[in-house]
């Protein structure tokens, strides 16, 4: 499946490409990739993840990349790899590269005359791009983009759909952002005087470092004072909602539905999973791991895994947790209290 | 209130051709819906949830649907139902039928020339319709649209505006998808190697069958090898988040701001309510339901009812809960140990 | 930093303005504004949060906007204010005033011949206006907004860009509403019947009061029967989820993920922190407090805080957390039964 129109590469030319060992024939050519459980002789499969090695002894794929320890249980030809996840994404980038659309500007995008847009650069159907903004080489704007006045998108980045950046905004190079992105929308600032609301201007602005990727339809608001700054190599997910003036560190990755809040600095090497939230100015130092879930309420100064999600049971039985932990006052004291009558009772006895 | 523009049916109409029982006047017409409360001679009203059954002595609606059981309480006409909200959802969308924007391509689109365009659809304003794709017949493309290349939009299949649909995807027929869907972008797949991420590219497609409705703003990934596939009559809320490779089974309804992770795959006729989150590679069964804002992290293969959500309590008992939480670890160790001294004087005193 | 390219005011100009007492000459112009910690002379910076206090004594800040009570600890020029966040958002806005876009209507915009523009209205590029809608004096409605037909957008109100406003629905006067908002999209209503969903008719509207701000992808669904209501003043931040027939009071401010289900009512004054789920059919007083990442199941009648968000911890000692909590039924039955040896043993001794 996923066949590329590609002619395939041959084992032979992926193992020396990758400086991966093979055991099979050099001259065997795949097309495809696939899982281990659905790939025909055609396909290249991959085994990274253990809960799928059990697979392994009945695929039908024409080869797979493994580690060394998995070699033995392989029935057919086999890649190994230092790393067969990220040796696999190699390959696949290999096997259904990206075609860029043409550079140009598409005649229903409206630039404004003062933009500065390179030549190599895409701006697709029904783009906005407002005055003194800079789109840099090979950059790709695609279909239904707004660029405010004043932002820069960096060489080679690209912008799929549908994205909104924000005044003075800075992207940096080869990042990519995901449909229904808004980077530099105001951030959340209200200042509450005389029975009601009057909104802080948002003078800050957002700077996105190299090779960033961003989920869909993810938010991260302009700075208030300062900037709101994702360094390189960061990488958010889908609906993950990131405050103003929060800094994410280099090479930090956050899953789906993340929501950190403002002035919060996140570390480098961070990984934080799914639907947790982080309070606002808070430091969270590097490598530090967040479970699935979780509220993050106090700094974080040693690495390390950390969490509060609270898996779910039977309701039934839920119900009777929920139950005892109003019971849990009532509890203490007669927990004290036995041990009260207890101690008297021995000394009594004495 | 919310007054049709078209004649209204009299009751006798409506209760031949929903083969309800009428308690009323044949000739009665009614040309409005609201509710119990709100509603006037001219309106029709309905009684599904028994919370609002109080209303119904008091009403001045022209006629209600309502269930047998309830008859007897309603001073008025009434309309008596098997299944009155599936009644009343029947009469309203007869007194409010869908008006669809013409057919054609709007002037503002931009639609590749190798697109295949079915006469009887309709192309909004600001849509991109990129090489290769396919809107069948009657399908409408509301303002601001994007499908890319490749792309295939079923017949009867509305994509109300702001959608994204992304290449090779696949939307059945009778679909309905609000604003601001991203379907299709690249699902959040990386490898780690000599200390950055390593962007895994998402070659699978989503695929989503007949009568799907998707709420504002969700996102449904592209599959990373396989495809992400939602079967028919599924139904999305708003806000949720959609992995790549997961499958959801047939009439399963998934309220807003739920997280489902990678490769999981939920069963039919399931009801997952709102901001709840589900792990990646899990098996959820039909017939599961999970409540509100719970967090599942075990696949379940028993239907029935299951969560972790915690109700909120006036902050000061809930600070003493998590105190509480804090000392569990110390009341098991007491509590072993009051019971060991209770034994050694009960034996004692043998 | 963040210079403002107008002319600064002079320090008497603001304390006169703003009715602050001036501690520094006159005449000092500051052109700029600046946290406490990268302020130069030439900026103003402020004093809220008394987490930051401690920066004032190194400041290099031109002046400070503070409190009375901290004055005595700010080593240079200072404003002090009876509410410093407040009068540093007025002076933000005059150094950084909102530069409106042209008047009228852009030329790629789709804009219906029954459509009512004010002359002095901004109709970006991109822009869908839908049939007998109503734009009025001084709106700007930015890049790839959609207004569906019959929509009512009021004066000096700002749509940024990529907003929907749904069929028939009405915003008030100076309401700001970011990109990738979802105004009037349907809800989610739909009756289970013979197997298989169906879809009930949203013939509500979303009726929006003044002074509302909405932040980025946040989604506020229509009325299923009758409006789902924010009254003036109601601040919402990013991706936040209104459901259909929710209302929610003058002067309530919402934080970034929060979900609201469906017909719930929120009172006046209220606070709701970041991530924090609200059950349907439920209401909740002025006035109230909900901490973050709390799940609010029951109607709330008395003013005050509420919660139930976990903090996180190391997740060590967090499973250990969980495996009490399985526990606690057995507890429940043990202290009991320690409580029952203890009176025999009391009552067989006496």
């Amino acid at each position: 499946m996923n066949q590329s129109s590609h002619p395939g590469p041959t084992l032979g030319e992926l193992a020396r490409d990758l400086d991966l060992t093979l055991h099979g024939p050099e001259d065997y050519r795949v097309s495809g990739l696939a899982t281990l459980a659905s790939a025909g002789p055609e396909d290249l499969a991959f085994l990274a993840n253990p809960a799928y090695a059990g697979q392994l002894a009945d695929t039908r794929a024409g080869a797979v990349i493994l580690a060394a320890g998995d070699r033995k249980r392989c029935p057919g030809h086999c890649l190994v790899s230092r790393n067969p996840y990220a040796d696999w994404a190699r390959i696949a980038a290999r096997l259904h590269p990206v075609t860029a659309p043409p550079a140009g500007i598409h005649a229903s995008a409206a630039v404004d005359a003062t933009a500065r847009v390179a030549d190599s650069a895409s701006i697709g159907p029904h783009v906005s791009v407002g005055a003194g903004s800079q789109i840099d080489a090979r950059a790709v704007i695609g279909p239904g983009c707004v660029i405010e006045p004043g932002a820069h998108v960096g060489a080679d980045t690209t912008l799929v759909a549908q994205v909104f950046i924000g005044r003075d905004c800075h992207l940096g190079q080869r990042v990519i952002i995901h449909p229904g992105v808004v980077i530099g929308a105001d951030g959340f600032g209200l200042a509450f005087d005389q029975g009601r609301w009057h909104k802080v201007p948002q003078v800050g602005r957002v700077l996105i470092g190299n090779d960033c990727e961003i989920g869909a339809n993810t938010t991260i608001d302009r700075g208030a004072i300062e900037d709101t700054v994702l360094e390189e190599d960061v990488r958010l997910d889908n609906q993950v909602q990131i405050a103003h003036n929060v800094r994410i560190g280099a090479h930090t990755a956050i899953a789906g539905c993340v929501g950190i809040a403002g002035s919060t600095r996140i570390g480098r090497y961070c990984m934080i999973a799914g639907a947790s939230g982080i309070a606002g100015h808070l430091y969270i130092c590097d490598k530090v791991v967040i479970t699935a879930m979780s509220t993050v309420l106090e700094s974080i100064d040693q690495p390390g895994q950390y969490g509060s999600g609270i898996p779910a049971r039977p309701q039934r039985r839920w119900q009777r947790v929920l139950v005892r932990l109003g019971q849990l006052d009532d509890w203490a004291r007669r927990l004290k209290r036995v041990e009260q009558r207890l101690s008297t009772a021995e000394t009594e006895k004495q």
